[in-house]
């Protein structure tokens, strides 16, 4: 079997041979479509964006799995409600952290006896281990792969994105001019290796207070608009900063509002 | 003139000849002490921090220098108001640019011409440019150097711990379990590498509403208490969700309110 056949890029990407391509796909894995959710920035909810669209997927039917790139600030075995469970490995093969919602995980934290233990690693290494998440474990078949990409256009973005074949990004940014200039870095890193961006998912975009219902505007970034135009984005949806969705950040992903599900719903029309 | 007679850590550290150091101290420097804003997680308010003590100790007098180690998310040009500012080389040195407070800066923005332009660099180089901004760079005399640490425990974090003398780091988190284990790997990264760590700022307790003054927690952490006397660590202080706070990242920094200035001063107390 060629290392094509099960590739999920097979048929639009441009290499002929394997020689010619960087990607290792293994053969137990036959996977449909890989989206990478990326930021540029830290703290923006690229995680909770992820596991938002993962359970959603989910829910639809869909089988789908996460690979958790930031391997130094690892949130989604909290997010997905499996902070204590380990990924077993048979010494070739390693085998994904599966949750009560049936979604496949794999993340450094997945491998650690203490989650607090920090990870100090130069890049390179930091790279080869989501290669390793990509190549090594056994995700089987899967309709969609989510890849938690980390903040920054360093060294897991560059590998993830020369040596895994993903369809496409979302990009997750907040309505502030500051974190616009830095997404903005991240949406032109995608556009330099010939990744499309499907689009921009808005979050935090106001708080509600619980007493009075005012919606409150947190940042009042003028850029973004203009960002959107100048790069010729998509606004795929916009969350406010709510306490549902805070609750995700605390309980894990499981139970979400019904206003929260239907955002997240037509973020995946657009993806799919 | 030895490597050491100009270096920060003259006098404290272990090692007793050039040879067994790492550190290169520029002889045109004279810096008394180097300060690490670090978090692990991203978007907690690091680089806000880092302006927020930048500005209070310029305004008590003190010669204050800004050294952006996040090069793939640099926040610190729009954050001290010189976004389009450049900075300067003559092939050998390096010249930060000073702000209308006097705050000498450095940051991988001020030596780019478009500010969106994404740096995609592997990690070892990433590393490298953060040591020429400290060996480089003719900061001069300085009563503090404030590093603006880049989110994660890798490559910049381990050179910046390694190779430049810092005498200690302030922590940045928000109340917010899954924020406190990320933390706790910074904390825990610091500890290995034998750097104090003076304590927390603590951002984004609450909001408060415009409309009926409620105090909104945004965030129900559990953990944080606990975090904290796990890991033996003092709360420097408590930042609010402020309008005053989040008009510094949309203006710069140059005016803060009242209440804000009195928590950053007493920060600052605690780490002089």
């Amino acid at each position: 079997m060629s290392n094509c056949s099960n590739c999920p890029s097979k048929g639009t990407c441009s290499s002929s041979t394997k020689e010619s391509c960087a990607i290792e796909n293994n053969p137990k894995n036959n996977i449909s479509k890989i989206i990478g959710i990326m930021s540029g920035k830290g703290g923006v909810g690229k995680s909770t964006v992820t596991a938002l669209i993962a359970n959603e997927l989910a829910k639809e039917g869909y089988s789908v799995g996460i690979l958790d790139a930031d391997i130094t600030g690892p949130s989604i075995p909290r997010l997905m409600g499996v902070k204590d469970a380990k990924a077993m490995s048979d010494g070739k093969n390693i085998y994904p952290v599966v949750n009560s919602n049936g979604i496949k995980l794999m993340s450094i934290n997945l491998m650690m006896d203490d989650e607090n233990e920090p990870v100090i690693w130069r890049g390179p290494i930091l790279g080869g281990v989501v290669k390793q998440f990509y190549s090594d474990v056994i995700w089987g078949e899967l309709d969609y792969l989510l890849i938690d990409m980390p903040p920054g256009t360093g060294d897991v973005a560059l590998t993830v994105m020369q040596s895994i074949p993903i369809s496409g990004t979302v990009m997750v940014s907040i309505p502030q001019d500051l974190v616009s200039m830095i997404v903005a870095k991240a949406v032109n890193m995608a556009k330099k290796m010939n990744i499309p961006v499907y689009g921009v998912v808005e979050n935090m975009s106001y708080i509600e207070c619980p007493d009075c219902g005012k919606k409150i505007k947190l940042f009042e970034g003028e850029e973004t608009d203009s960002f959107m135009k100048k790069h010729n984005l998509e606004l795929l949806g916009e969350f406010p900063m709510s306490k549902a969705i805070i609750d995700i950040t605390q309980n894990g992903v499981s139970e979400t509002d019904e206003k929260i599900s239907s955002i997240v719903s037509s973020i995946i029309s657009k993806i799919k």
